[in-house]
């Protein structure tokens, strides 16, 4: 008919045949219902769905999840002449995808540790199914194709049909050959495409026979879970190192560095990118992101959509973001030990955001992630980070006439550490010598161009100051190098620029050692040494790009101050002490401001709990020490989780107007739990593990949660205590039963709104 | 006290002095009353907000409408000694920045045209104010800055607050000189840096006496917005080119190009930069995006923002996409006749999205965006355009075995023409020589990596496949180059590559000429030329940064079809003409299949509305040509909007299996309105304008819309007509009074569900 209407989701009239042959069609699909036509409100209010009617030829495919029908026989168009031949085509009586740990395929694709029942598999690496016919399969004569679908509308040309062939003469994208052929059993091996996309594929076998194509019927048993990988150098997340893979890939155990640059706090966590659920729940995000399922072979749009994803900032992403101190509808961040509940909840809730997240819980869940994905992936922190930095390297301290810190008008807070993601990728879309490591920080930025992500950033061109590629480079540069401004207000009421500390910002930047629990100080990855040639060079190329800087020029003094590191328990009184070192000949005397604030880790002030002014005489060439005691009765109740207190003394030389500045993060030490194991560590047996916590202040701790988990032994549990009166102790006691072998930990901890960040682990070793 | 409490918006315990001098204190500002903790809702549902309280030291500064207040009086720290002296220090009577029209500001910064009450300028060029002090200046003794404040947090070290001096001896960031000094009164200079943010500031005259600051009180007509400047060879958006500012700043009249690449229809658009209450509407474009006021001064970031602003994919930005055909509770993309109703609707409506717009639409407006606020600006529409393209090159078309079109499996579309924006401006973050004009692109990607806003990407970079720099360069590069691939189903049901076709897409970019009403084909601007040996390693570039083509190989065939173009005036019959060319020394016999389709101008199609069946058998070197008639009434009730009939002749060669391809746009050209205007035109004289329309159809045209506007002399005007019966004529009259003089255009459509896109204009000059 001339006329015929074509629909919005049209059913086609004859289907077309699919064949084993160099480029098929792709089999027959009938679509989902063809979604209503948006309901137009009011103009009055905000419509947010139109009918993609008129802009898209069909609905955007970005859903793994939904499947596309595939009939299971389509008919030829032409029709052989004569009398129908006697049956002479195979028959499908089985198909096996050798999808138990221990057989050929999870073993040598590293996926044997997945808790699933699907066959899981990496792209660029042969893998084998066995296929058993009616009758022995004569190469000749026999047509069959192993068919991989993946989403609501197949299609060649978009990789999301993909035929395999078991001859040499008719190869498709993918490759395909026979193994092995005895009686009945033929062994395909199937290599993909080394960009081929990442997911969850169904499989069909299909049959020619001289009427059409027979199939075999949709089969969940025969998924299969395509992922990256690590190991081929065909695939752009190649590493070429197997420990470092080991610890990257495989390792579902990690230690996450915080605190203070000198004083480095560490936190165990569980990253369980293996356990049941999480794959699925990975999976979900992308599909939860509206990610076109053709986009996700390529590991630099997946990095970056999760890099998005990962925060609920305008997009029902997995975590929120909270620093507030105020938990009571979530989870404090400090409590969770683990990954897996936070995918889990979130997956299973069809996508509620769950509450709540800082820095470190952003990046260990992006690192589930990629892991769980294939991607080679490390958290790393850098301690003294410029977050919310614009783009700029200025960090504004302002100070009044005296040298007295002004908080009213200093906006700018430094994080005393901040963590983010490293994923390991070459980077076809630069110029050469950018790909490796890649920064991604998946915790929102306060001032990007209003985007809730960062990276895909090459951390060469950063150590090299060409923050010019893709994507979001300056910010993370600015966050390894900005400069602390010290303004000071003078004696007429001017401001001007007292003291450049270009070392402050980028302290040092730590991340787990390979395949031990030692630190790997990784700050030379981001910048060249503080004062060098390149370093001066790599700074003024970020200028050409855009990156300002201060440029005033401080004269230099001749009294310096500094302020050395403490061990201090929590509720311990302490004395500050400060250094001064007169480096002249002539007499100095200081104004001095100490000033001690409790801070959150984000640099942000609290509240004030120690203010001293100490006048500080120094004769020629003098070192002296003045103490500032600090008591915990005056701290203790002003404490915020992450119990820091940072002091900084600034002061004013009187003999040359000089100001001298020294800052120092002082992290006050919880008590940490112990964990014990009892029980002989086998596989399959009955253990014990028990948390024990004394309470060893004078107040009463409330609503105490315990959380613990260990990656193949222990799902996580939790437990609440309504009250810990002063000087008690409990003992949390739980069984478990390991799931499989090998070295692992058990994770603990404990948090109430009066103490949080109460940890304790320990190490045990599974036989079999 | 040792214990004072910080709270979230401290106020400050002693206001500093703030004098002229090298780098003043920001003036004491009282914030805001602090924001309410944010209610926590219960996990189940999806927190939204979440207090910033231990996220950052304060509110995020990111509103140019909020104001600060800042203190009438400063007093000092430290007061003199000894009795207080006679009153000597200045008083301020009077404050005149100089803001009428034909005074030496707004001419000398080309900011006359704007109708607004307060003072324009644009940065880094001098701008005079008048200050009338009670008695003579003495610049010996007497000390004063004239101090701009934008927004509600001002302070020095963000560009939010800047004092501007009269002496030499200091200054701060903005210069300041002493034009002239006669009695009381004190003529100002004052030239802002060339990358000041870019807003509406506040000023104040602040004097120093003994005691303290003493202020000038709020006035906001002293008030002043600062712009770009394109005259000003310091600032990045400098174009130094005097007609091409006054073309794509200056010029509020607009021609559009749309239709077919042969066929070129031209819609008449009044952008309106200069009417009351745009700017302020993209001032508060940008308060809604959130965008931190410190990053207004920088050209790349304000279009960036503006480019997913202008979209309302998830930000609630200006414009809704529709192209379903059903706009019932809004305007129809095609009614609009101008960018300021929609602007003023946004505004007003404080940030309601406004229902409808297509990429003509998005584009208009941001055009407008672009030059009211100073950076020059211009729609390009290139024709086909493979909009939705995830960055890789491919454009697929599936036919069936016999050759003919398969509408069920091809889910690609090519859009006849999209429209875009160029920005002009230097790019300091990507290496030399990628400055100049840059692509920008607010009509939504459904397929981008999430993001609903493209660029701005740098029109040199494309060309020369450099698509590496942000940003998203790749989908652009796509836009204009991707290739068309025909995939044919064999006689056994196999798919393979039956064409390629390298030059289809991107077939021409237009612009509109400089100051007058013609065409400029810029094609050459994006692409080398067709075949060239640069165009071939523009494409081997692109594809080392990863976009991925087709590189099947298809013999050349001996057998060429083409379809030359038509004039068709919509409703008439039409022959479709198909030429052929034998080009062998054989007989050749084509079976073809030709499907006339009505489309979008996004190339969704619609209905089919012809399909015939043609053999033609072609005699050796024979040319012949081959006729299919369209009647009217086949695809009259059929036409959506933009009337394009999109025809399809392909087929196969008996003799040699070859498959030939021809692709057609036929427009269908709509009756016109004919706008006559009355009166003789001059300023602030009453005039009569009359817009004619005659229904030339044998239906009735039910609910039309019309709509009138000119730049200059008339704001939109709206008509509406219940019914026009077929072969009636109405006139539709208004008067009107011109605001100011010079050429301008009355621009009118008629718009209703039957029939759309009506357009009438006519040319004025309106003498003083």
């Amino acid at each position: 008919m001339a006329d015929q209407e074509i629909r919005d989701d049209p059913t086609p009239a004859a289907p077309p045949a699919a064949t084993p042959a160099a480029t098929p069609a792709e089999p027959v699909t009938t679509p989902a219902a063809p979604p209503a036509a948006a309901a137009a409100p009011p103009a009055s209010t905000r419509p947010k769905r139109v009918s993609y009617r008129g802009r898209t030829a069909g609905a955007k495919v970005s859903s793994n999840q939904k499947e596309g029908k595939v009939e299971e026989f389509e008919p030829f168009m032409l029709l052989p002449r004569g009398p129908p031949p006697l049956k002479e085509f195979l028959d499908i009586w089985d198909v096996d995808v050798l999808k138990q740990p221990q057989q050929i395929n999870k073993q040598g694709h590293h996926t044997h540790l997945y808790s699933s029942d699907s066959l899981i598999v990496r792209r660029a690496q042969e893998f084998q199914i066995k296929i058993t016919f009616d009758r022995p399969y004569k190469p000749a004569e026999d047509k069959f194709a192993v068919e991989f679908v993946i989403g609501p509308s197949p299609q060649y040309s978009k990789g999301t049909y993909i035929p395999v062939f078991p001859t040499e003469e008719r190869q498709s994208v993918w490759r395909g050959r026979v193994v092995e052929s005895s009686d009945n059993v033929v062994t395909m091996g199937i290599t993909t495409s080394a960009e081929c996309i990442v997911g969850k594929y169904m499989i069909y076998i299909g049959v020619v026979t001289p009427y059409g194509i027979r199939r075999t019927r949709r089969d969940p048993s025969t998924d299969v879970y395509i992922l990256f990988n690590p190991w081929s150098p065909a695939d752009p997340v190649f590493l070429d190192d197997e420990e470092e893979r080991e610890e990257c890939v495989m390792n579902e155990l990690g230690i996450i560095y915080h605190g203070a640059y000198d004083d480095v706090s560490e936190r165990a966590w569980n990253y369980g990118q293996f356990e049941f659920g999480v794959l699925d729940a990975c999976l979900f995000i992308m599909d939860k992101a509206d990610m076109p399922l053709s986009n996700r072979g390529d590991v630099v749009k997946v990095t970056r959509i999760a890099s998005a994803m990962l925060n609920s900032r305008d997009d029902d992403g997995v975590l929120v973001g909270n620093w507030s101190g105020d938990y009571t509808y979530g989870v404090p961040p400090t409590s969770w030990t683990g990954s897996v509940e936070i995918l889990l909840d979130y997956a299973g809730s069809r996508g509620t955001p769950v509450c709540y997240a800082q820095c470190w819980v952003f990046a260990a869940v992006f690192n589930t992630f990629l892991r769980c994905l294939g991607i080679p992936g490390r958290i790393v922190t850098n301690f003294f980070s410029a977050h919310d930095n614009d783009g700029n390297l200025k960090m504004d301290i302002i100070l009044d006439e005296n040298g007295k810190l002004d908080r009213n008008r200093t906006k700018d807070s430094i994080w005393n550490y901040h963590c983010w993601n490293e994923c390991f990728m070459a980077r076809s879309d630069l110029p050469p010598g950018f790909g490796g490591w890649q920064v991604v920080d998946a915790t929102p930025q306060e001032t990007s161009d209003g985007l809730f992500r960062c990276g895909p950033a090459s951390v060469a061109a950063i150590k090299h100051g060409q923050i010019c590629y893709p994507f979001d480079a300056p910010f993370v540069f600015a966050e390894v190098n900005s400069d602390v401004i010290f303004y000071r207000r003078q004696k007429d009421g001017t401001l001007e620029v007292a003291k450049v500390n270009p070392s402050h910002v980028g302290r040092m930047v730590l991340t787990k050692a390979v395949l031990h629990d030692g630190r790997r100080d990784i700050t030379d990855q981001y910048k060249f040494p503080e004062g060098s040639p390149e370093e001066r060079r790599v700074l003024e190329k970020a200028e050409e790009f855009g990156c300002q800087r201060e440029r005033a020029s401080v004269p230099q003094g001749d009294v310096e101050v500094e302020i050395p590191n403490l061990d201090v328990r929590v509720g311990d009184n302490f004395d500050v002490i400060l250094k001064f070192k007169n480096q002249s000949d002539q007499r100095r005397t200081a104004d001095v401001y100490v000033t001690g604030t409790v801070v959150y880790y984000t640099g942000v002030p609290s509240a004030e709990v120690v203010f001293k002014t100490p006048k500080v005489k120094l004769d020629p060439q003098q070192s002296k020490e003045e103490k500032v005691l600090v008591r915990g009765e005056d701290y203790m109740h002003k404490l915020v989780e992450q119990a820091n207190i940072h002091i900084i003394a600034t002061g004013k030389i009187k003999e040359t107007g000089q100001i001298i500045t020294a800052m120092k993060v002082i992290l006050m030490h919880n008590p940490k739990l112990i964990v014990k194991v009892t029980g002989s560590p086998r596989v399959s047996e009955e253990m014990y593990v028990s948390v024990e916590f004394t309470n060893p202040f004078k107040f009463n701790l409330e609503n105490v949660d315990l959380r613990m988990e260990g990656p193949g032994i222990m799902p996580f549990k939790r437990k609440q205590y309504s009250l810990i009166a002063p000087g008690t102790s409990i003992t949390w006691t739980e069984t478990f039963s390991p799931r499989r072998a090998g070295s692992t930990k058990l994770i603990a901890s404990l948090d109430c709104a009066a103490l949080r960040q109460v940890y304790g682990e320990t190490e045990l070793t599974v036989k079999q």
